[in-house]
């Protein structure tokens, strides 16, 4: 039931879009108990200028080559939950396929349980 | 009003899009009641390895050939209502252009009628 | 914190990109009160049998070059204030890079402080 919708620069290859799918997957699976094979995701790709990042906003060395990661969830998560969720994005996707933290934007977007459809034109969740 | 946001593999026809689009656009006239002509969307193409579909997860047999559609549209339809827009999605996209309902996931944002501009830049639902 | 999501026909220039996402933020700037250099943006281009504008729905004369802007924000704007954004983006898109503010489409989705990462996995707004 997540969707989660990553935008990153141009240019990467099929080996790094695929791991980082894997990564925030598996660190959802890890933080906020998603169902196992609940992968949902898309990646699109972003010419230089079709990007922006924040600089130093908020004291944070952001480079040029930002991964912005929105993931719709249904609402209910605690915070502490949220930022378990967060750290272990950052922690994984600087392993693997290797980010540097500072560059990863997570935005989280709650919705109710009838506000999906996951196939067949069924509201699973009701 | 209903903000209309389609992803799909690269590779289909500009008849495939355009039927997709007016599809939804359809089955939204259908079951939840939007105004005539209220068409706004967009359709983004993914490679293969930039779009994850959820294989078996929940009991349906997906392919890797999947549509995610998320909709923006105002708060306040009921459950019966966005069941109803599921499955007329589903049916329709079925009979053209073809898709497997299995493939079809739909994700409701809902929001305030304060939060569109639809042109102008006046908030026209206030 | 602003995360600005645009969408618009393929073919404008790197320079129409650039100040298209400036010109966003310098409204943020003026009608929300965003922190400076809080400047998160993406564009996407899409061809046309991509994008559906919605003609003259509800009396306003688009055509087929709009521009659609999704902006997530933290919750708590007046209407007031959301409304003196939304004709900050028109009138500055249509000072340069010069767009018709019929075309321009705004659509807002609020969030709490606690679904934002904005770099280093650390919830700042917590």
């Amino acid at each position: 039931m997540p969707m989660t919708r990553i935008s990153l620069l141009e240019g990467k290859s099929s080996e790094y879009h695929r791991t980082l799918m894997e990564q925030i997957y598996l660190a959802m699976r890890e933080t906020i108990e998603i169902p196992e094979g609940d992968r949902f995701a898309t990646i699109t790709e972003h010419k230089s200028e079709q990007m922006n990042n924040s600089g130093n906003y908020d004291g944070i060395e952001r480079s040029d080559d930002p991964v912005f990661i929105q993931i719709t969830i249904n609402a209910g998560r605690s915070v502490e939950k949220k930022q378990a969720l967060y750290a272990a994005i950052a922690k994984r996707l600087e392993a693997d396929p290797g980010i540097r933290p500072e560059d990863v934007v997570v935005s989280l977007l709650e919705v109710a349980a009838e506000d999906w459809s996951l196939g067949n034109g069924v509201a699973q969740y009701v």
